[in-house]
């Protein structure tokens, strides 16, 4: 009879992690005090079974379950538009819980025709609308995307143009973006493989091949300015040879380096 | 008398952003049905005034506001432990709202002696722990905080050892390394100021100055792994004068690019 009332005990459904921890994807609709009741359970169970982190995947149609969540110790981990995650870290000892994301990862595409000629665009949105200037493609790099494939993504998007991935010439850290999060810029050499301008109305007021050194010459150019490097890069790539980071494939991913110089 | 009546209305306090939108920071703890009420009054003024993006950041103590929002067609933007940030776009027009941070940023710490000895670690846990791996001292750069910091006190704090920041030698991007998030680790060589190990004992099993080819020979250490490209890259830094990206400034941030290259 004991045996029976321990199976009958009610828990929220939940998966081992790598690290000591379990993982709650709740998925159906629930009363907040029947969900109240599953977790202070549940939690009972995990602590005497040592579990360390906690994580509970709670999605926004399930908004309700959020502040009972909160009332038994649990923190925000990160939320994206449609869920938001929640930990508690059970142990007596430091929490080893990872980072949420702090980062947002944006291209720049360096893109020059034969005639050192480089595609640039106006923007129709954002803090350069309306000021004529020319700048390079841009944009940010989708989750789970590769920064070669966002930067061939973005020139395509914007100007119609078909290019491929030569290297990244620089990068530039940021912070306080927006928010308190922080943005790395990556300026991607690319190699044009069309050259007729098509572009996205929604985002692209204009887009052009512009000569470099007239790209250069503008007074938004001026020094120490990211359009400058950006200029300055793509001068010294032409005529001197510059060596910025190529892909090469690597257990975990891609690592971009300088291939010249490891060889 | 109308005056005084539209005077008396009721908002919730909201500044104007820079890209046509509001921003409410929920402070005060407030009663669910008095936020609904307000919110969806200051709704239809921030409609009426033609205002893009509205975004509330409600503390974690101020859970039982999230719900309310959410029902009134918020979703979230992103979270942090102790907030969450909610949004809603009130045009009809395409969405303009910022993406989220997508990527965690790491450092990894090549720094090399005068007898030609790198620096290494191994780790109390994580998935090297136990496995006897001498590796490079990593981790996780923080919100704000700059690569070349980062990396500086990444060491400092694991090794007791002082270092000077010399430059990028490599960076490797990784997809799904928590839950749907990206990961952007950043090689960096650093110049030892100070030579006395001290470790850290809660995440440090052990540290000590270890002859590059014996690092390099390890099992771990194969081709395509990360280690093994780290060592090639101190290797071809020491020997053939490899050139990295190092930082300079930027009128927005700082930029790291192949300084040798470019002048």
């Amino acid at each position: 009879m004991e045996q029976a009332t321990v199976e009958n005990v009610q828990l929220l459904p939940a998966k081992n992690d790598d690290h000591g921890g379990v993982v709650v994807e709740l998925e159906e609709h629930m009363d907040s005090d029947v969900f109240l009741t599953l977790l202070k359970t549940s939690l009972s169970q995990w602590t005497m079974q040592g579990k360390k982190g906690v994580w509970i995947k709670i999605p926004i149609r399930l908004v309700n379950l959020v502040e009972p969540a909160v009332k038994e110790g649990f923190c925000y981990h990160h939320a994206e538009s449609d869920y938001v995650m929640l930990v508690k870290w059970i142990p007596e000892t430091t929490s080893t819980i990872p980072a949420n994301a702090s980062h947002r990862v944006g291209v720049g595409a360096v893109v020059l025709n034969h005639k050192r000629e480089m595609l640039v665009v106006q923007e129709k949105n954002g803090p350069l609308r309306g000021k004529g200037i020319w700048k390079v493609p841009t944009g940010i790099v989708d989750v789970g995307e590769d920064i070669c494939t966002g930067a061939i993504r973005e020139v395509k998007e914007e100007t119609g143009i078909d290019t491929e991935f030569v290297e990244v010439l620089a990068f530039r850290q940021w912070h306080k973006s927006f928010f308190e999060k922080s943005d790395l810029f990556f300026v991607c050499m690319m190699r044009p493989l069309s050259f007729d301008i098509q572009i996205q109305e929604v985002e692209i007021e204009a887009a052009k091949w512009m000569p470099l050194e007239e790209v250069a010459a503008q007074p938004f150019a001026q020094k120490e300015s990211l359009l400058r490097y950006i200029t300055d890069l793509c001068i010294a790539k032409v005529e001197r040879d510059y060596s910025g980071f190529s892909p090469l494939p690597v257990t975990s991913g891609v690592i971009y380096l300088n291939k010249r110089d490891l060889n």
